[in-house]
């Protein structure tokens, strides 16, 4: 247990890597997967299950947040940790993607941005400034810079302004954000598609110094081949010696893609969000446990899997229970697609520390391919 | 572990008695609780948690699962134990009271009552030896007469009439139910409030002779005044070796009230269902978690409670899940009110072998008459 927050990197293999993030609240094994826990829970898990799928740390959302219960509630009741009982780190993110995404009634400055609560319209405002102090209320080991990201696509103007905006805010972020031993904070590079905006932006970032680096702007509509395209070159602009986290990604093979081209830390709503309409990850792909062909199946999602759902439960059962629109359905497919995803993640780091990520890649790729098993 | 039914009695205080039923499947500690597990779950838990909240025995329902996912689906699939991961004891009900209460265009004959599914819309058939055959495929270990039962009021014609014809679907039921070693038929009596009629029906069953009885047709309409004034006599026309049970009863006073009287089983829906609305039972009555006094409350729902809602979150989380409509909220305060309602019965069960049921009981009511803490 470190009272500082450090990353030592152990071994790499091509361009991916592998290491431990340290902080006060333990350790994250990277390349790390991070649930995603928006108003203060991972939906249809408890948080010692989340534990139990192997997870380090998990996101948390200062849009929701800020929104209900509010920072300050809970500052007074502890901070996010104790509220909802996860005593492991915790990284939020700024509120300016979701802002974006989700309010109403936006308005866009120099100095931030206003908007409507989507929950009951009430008026908010978000600067780089009241996102470093409602992170800091939230007690986040990991606080993001407050940013914006126009969706892509988007013309290189649209593109540069906004990551111009995006650096100015980063600078106005570290200074807010002060000193404060043993939690980080992290810049995030902006560009879009454009190499050489991704480049200035990456310059603009390490002039200030941060704790690790996001790429933002990405998974945001380019689609898989033009995200790997820039993630061929964009984390070679940022520090070898610091965390590279890439923002909402994402499918297992996106996140492998990802990890392959030096990426360190991700997140996704995908498997938690999947596993409430019964969208199902394994070895073999994707499966929809509403499908009638599992419907008298006894066997498992996965034979190989460990994870509560597969070692206790048919296919027939989950079935059933989502067609009975069950609570537990959404809790064991939760739980087996966060599952899934920390095994690959564990894969990744026990392949790239033994110089076999080239063979491990392939594998995940052939069990892909291979489909999900034949109908009984 | 026995292979055959059977039920011993340990102790009594006054008429409240404490013993076990042995089954194959394991023991179940009476007076004993069974959480509801409809459609082969109970709603919001897993099987383990339900386990540890101290319950040895579930109830399923033969109305929901012959529907969907069909008793013969779930007996080829190795039976409902092996379906919903749960491997103790598992009582039926016969389908009769949720027709009645759930199914459209219902019609009642000597033979047995024809139904429309409140699912699709789907004929069915349920008789005595439909039913018995329904809760076979199902493997469950208590199996309940097929019975017919008016909602009270009803006047006096209607409920003699009644009683009549589940009096001879019980020996039908009976008949149909067969040898069946490690399994049990429990007779239900009818008879509404008619002290004359209950007896008449508890002969009737004693003379055909099962291996438990229920005292039906009650926690239907009545009220606990009048459900008490029959519960002290009713138990008494039954025979004094075997289990009593109370079905679909009931709020926390209710539950004492009967084990009182000399009820040893007892299943009710409430604890569940009332986790999903934001109900709470303690110690000190009822609290409703949504109430905006727990906005800003630190404190547990109750601090003498070991649940994990109680250990590990506060009053304010759970309010704000409850708001944020998350799925955490029903399995938290399922749990919570689950565990209470066991440890009351264990309460009764340790005060009943130790000669202070009375001393017990008026501490419950104490307890209940002091309310929830005051607000902050």
């Amino acid at each position: 247990m470190s009272e500082r927050f450090s990353f030592d990197l152990h071994a790499s293999d091509g361009k991916a890597r592998t290491g431990v993030i340290h902080t006060p609240r333990g350790g994250v094994r990277t390349p790390a997967f991070m649930p995603v826990g928006t108003a203060a829970t991972v939906k249809a898990m408890m948080p010692e299950s989340v534990r139990a799928t192997g997870a380090d740390i998990l996101l948390g959302n200062t849009y929701h947040l800020m929104l209900r219960p509010t920072a300050e509630r809970i500052d007074r009741l502890g901070g996010l940790h104790r509220f909802m009982n996860w005593d492991r780190p915790i990284l939020t993110d700024s509120g300016g993607f979701q802002v974006m995404s989700l309010a109403g009634l936006r308005k866009l400055t120099e100095k931030g941005v206003t908007f409507k609560s989507h929950i009951d319209g009430s008026k908010h405002e978000l600067t780089p400034e009241r996102s470093m102090e409602i992170q800091r209320l939230l007690g986040s080991d990991i606080v993001m810079c407050f940013d914006e990201c126009p969706a892509l696509p988007a013309d290189r103007d649209r593109i540069a302004e906004s990551m111009r905006l995006s650096m100015r805010w980063a600078e106005r972020s570290r200074e807010a954000f002060g000193d404060r031993p043993g939690h980080a904070l992290f810049g995030i590079m902006q560009g879009g598609l454009e190499q050489d905006l991704r480049e200035e932006s990456a310059q603009a970032l390490r002039s200030v110094g941060f704790d690790g680096y996001a790429v933002g702007g990405l998974a945001v509509g380019e689609g898989q081949a033009a995200m790997f395209d820039c993630l061929d070159y964009a984390p070679g602009f940022l520090p070898e010696d610091k965390p590279r986290y890439l923002m909402g990604v994402g499918k297992p093979d996106d996140i492998v893609g990802a990890v392959k081209r030096g990426i360190d830390m991700m997140d996704c709503v995908l498997p938690s969000r999947s596993g409430r309409t019964g969208q199902v990850f394994t070895r073999h792909g994707v499966l929809n446990i509403k499908n009638a062909r599992h419907m008298d199946d006894p066997r498992p999602l996965d034979e190989a899997c460990t994870c509560p759902a597969c070692r206790n439960y048919s296919r027939a059962y989950l079935h059933h229970v989502f067609r009975s629109q069950e609570i537990i359905s959404s809790m064991l497919l939760t739980w087996h697609n966060l599952h899934y995803f920390q095994e690959i993640m564990q894969g990744m780091r026990e392949a790239i520390a033994g110089g076999t990520f080239e063979a491990w890649e392939a594998a995940f790729h052939a069990g892909r391919a291979q489909g999900d098993i034949e109908p009984l």
